[in-house]
């Protein structure tokens, strides 16, 4: 192997026990927090079949699809779970009780160019709630996205979230041009608003190339139209009468009920670069909105039909494990998290080996984490790496303790020692 | 999407609630027994290098890699995680303080025909020290091994472990065929003993084909040879003075410290397929011998070098999911495992619906895990469904509840009913 095969590919990580414990951090509180809010946490491969994933509508995340060919089948590294969630529900449609309150925290996978420092592999923690079309669902789930900034740590005013409604956008492009094919396009366009600027939007919604071709003028009207911010704007891009903007206005009051509605609000170039949307769309930042996006999601009401199941609402968000470790960081909340070790036992040499095998078995039968020596070490050595590991205690199993049937025990925060009775052998 | 897409790609498993409660229970006691022997954590990408997994010896596990070409890339689900482990000890050779104590609980991969029934993906807990050349620590992991199967409620007769040494059947082929690049070949034909029988091991040893072309005597006598049992025969096959029958003897004597000398042996037939191990080789099956191995492991102190790093000892062992499932099932050891919800908040109607929220809220800031009915149900269904999911509670707000302020509690196995205060609103 050539050392530079040492390191992982390209874009993806190894976890040594620190990077572990991080995740194992950040992991814990998802599901303590899905936990609360009454979610039940499910999963599904890493490798699907391809076509679960491939939609016309030009999305990003499509066109990064890790896939490849093997003996004869198509498949591709998962990009994102929702697609095999769906999967999962049509497999049982019917036999199961809704509302389902389902999450998981999948790795997914996107073959991107590496240059720009993104990783291909990240974990996102999935929130959904299938069989619910009323927008209850949408408040419980955003009142558990903040429930997870808040159990990380992060202050109230340190994450914000604006909602849209794809319903809304849907009347403003319909008032100029009708055509039902082109509306998944034009927001995966509209999503980028952000990324390439205003010109580059309108180019691609007018442009000869990718299928759209609105009038510029329109094009220009529409991109306008995203500066929208609070319900009074929503309303008049809304237009009487419309259910997307009651949708709105109630989610919002929903909100307010949960005490967020000063971390919320409406904001028109929230659109969210997944095709299949239909309803309410959410992303929350950081509030400097120096980072990109924490978590991203919306209603998704027709995607059990467009893979051939029954029709059922449904709504759900992702939230990696990137950008929140980004902004832990950045706010100073990332936790210390030392290596925890009870015990180490040390015999001082084979004479001692069984005692000490039965010392450290009977710690462990309480509980309790040990270390036990492995083969011979000088007794300087055991004591700077028991030190090393961050160990509570030592167990000392000399030829002199073993004699008087004890250990000897060092705390070593303090250097205090008393001895303990050795216990029996294990049965 | 044609029906048969609802399932996922053949050989793998869909995980739902009910699944992934039993998995959860699985992992949460080998991360038990871990934690309690001092072991760290630790992962690596599901995506590897092709390179990093391929080796000369024919091993099945080389032969079933699950691997593609990707933009120029030979890339391969992991097989197994020991070469990912060994690739991250290498990187950090040196700064890494020796004996490392790491485990994981990796999903690995091969692309086997699935006619068998046979799943292409499992998880498999590994345990491994590095850096410890001293059979301690092959003790210490048979302990957790057998630390894991008492965890999951096994009886202590229900798993036997046998073991032998790759330098004591190095010595037997030695005395047949000096050609140190056969061995390794042959321990990967040796340990089809079981599966293809001895005519045919017989046959792939001496035969034309594979390359290893043993004089058909030669092969006769290794074979007959592993039915070797017992330290005794151990050392007739040894011969005197063999540094691998000290090995054997040494382990077994600190096995029985640890009070498991009932449960391990000594068996020559024990070989397993993986050709990098070296020393000890072991494998831990249930008493009855129904099923395939439960666990597996050995020594294999010339890995790191073989992948270009510098020479260190290491010794581990693989724990897969589906066989200790499996004979859970047999000794109807398997738990039960119900949803845990404890209280459900039922709102009666849009004017309720912020006491619900609030209600819930307080009830999920103490701990509870907490289901709020969302959209309007009727009285009947929402109780049904309470009793459904396994609530614990369920907490009534009607019109009545609200004018009077508090809630109508229903215990849901007595069906008793007392009021509590309504919590105020969130700030």
């Amino acid at each position: 192997m050539s050392k530079a095969e040492f390191s992982p590919p390209r874009g993806t990580r190894d976890f040594y026990p620190e990077d572990l414990r991080l995740r194992s951090w950040l992991f814990d509180r998802f599901r303590e927090v899905a936990r609360r809010f009454g979610f039940e946490e499910v999963d599904a491969p890493v490798v699907e079949h391809a076509e679960l994933f491939q939609r016309k509508a030009g999305e990003e995340i499509v066109e990064q699809l890790y896939h490849f060919h093997l003996h004869d089948r198509h498949l591709a590294l998962r990009p994102e779970l929702t697609p095999s969630l769906a999967r999962m529900v049509i497999a049982r449609q019917g036999a199961l009780r809704l509302p389902l309150r389902w999450f998981a925290i999948p790795q997914c996978w996107r073959y991107e160019r590496a240059t720009r420092g993104r990783r291909r592999e990240h974990y996102q923690w999935n929130m959904d709630v299938w069989g619910e079309p009323d927008v209850t669902a949408e408040a419980e789930l955003i009142a558990a996205l903040f429930g997870a900034t808040d159990a990380l740590g992060l202050a109230a005013g340190d994450v914000k979230l604006r909602l849209s409604h794809r319903g809304l956008l849907e009347g403003v492009v319909r008032r100029v041009d009708p055509r039902e094919e082109v509306f998944q396009p034009i927001c995966v366009v509209l999503d980028k608003l952000e990324k390439i600027g205003a010109e580059a939007v309108v180019e691609q919604l007018s442009g000869a190339t990718g299928g759209i071709r609105l009038p510029r003028a329109a094009a220009e009207d529409l991109v306008a139209g995203l500066s929208a911010r609070g319900l009074a704007e929503a309303a008049r891009l809304a237009g009487p009468g419309s259910p997307a903007l009651g949708d709105l206005e109630r989610l919002l009051g929903l909100l307010d009920a949960y005490g967020l509605a000063a971390r919320v609000g409406f904001d028109a170039s929230v659109v969210r670069g997944l095709a299949y949307y239909t309803g309410i769309v959410f992303e929350a930042r950081d509030a400097g909105g120096k980072l990109r996006a924490l978590a991203g999601g919306g209603r998704y009401d027709r995607l059990l039909e467009s893979l051939g199941g029954r029709p059922l609402a449904a709504v759900g968000f992702g939230f990696g494990d990137a950008v929140i470790l980004e902004l832990l960081a950045e706010k100073k909340r990332l936790p210390e998290l030392p290596r925890r070790l009870d015990a180490v036992v040390y015999p001082f040499g084979d004479a001692e080996r069984a005692d000490a095998i039965h010392l450290a078995e009977t710690l462990r039968a309480r509980g309790e984490s040990v270390e036990l020596v492995l083969g011979t070490l000088k007794p300087k050595r055991a004591l700077a790496d028991a030190d090393h590991a961050g160990a509570v205690r030592i167990y000392l199993v000399g030829p002199d303790e073993r004699t008087r049937g004890v250990a000897k025990v060092r705390e070593l925060a303090t250097g205090r020692e008393h001895d303990e009775p050795l216990p029996a052998a294990a049965s």
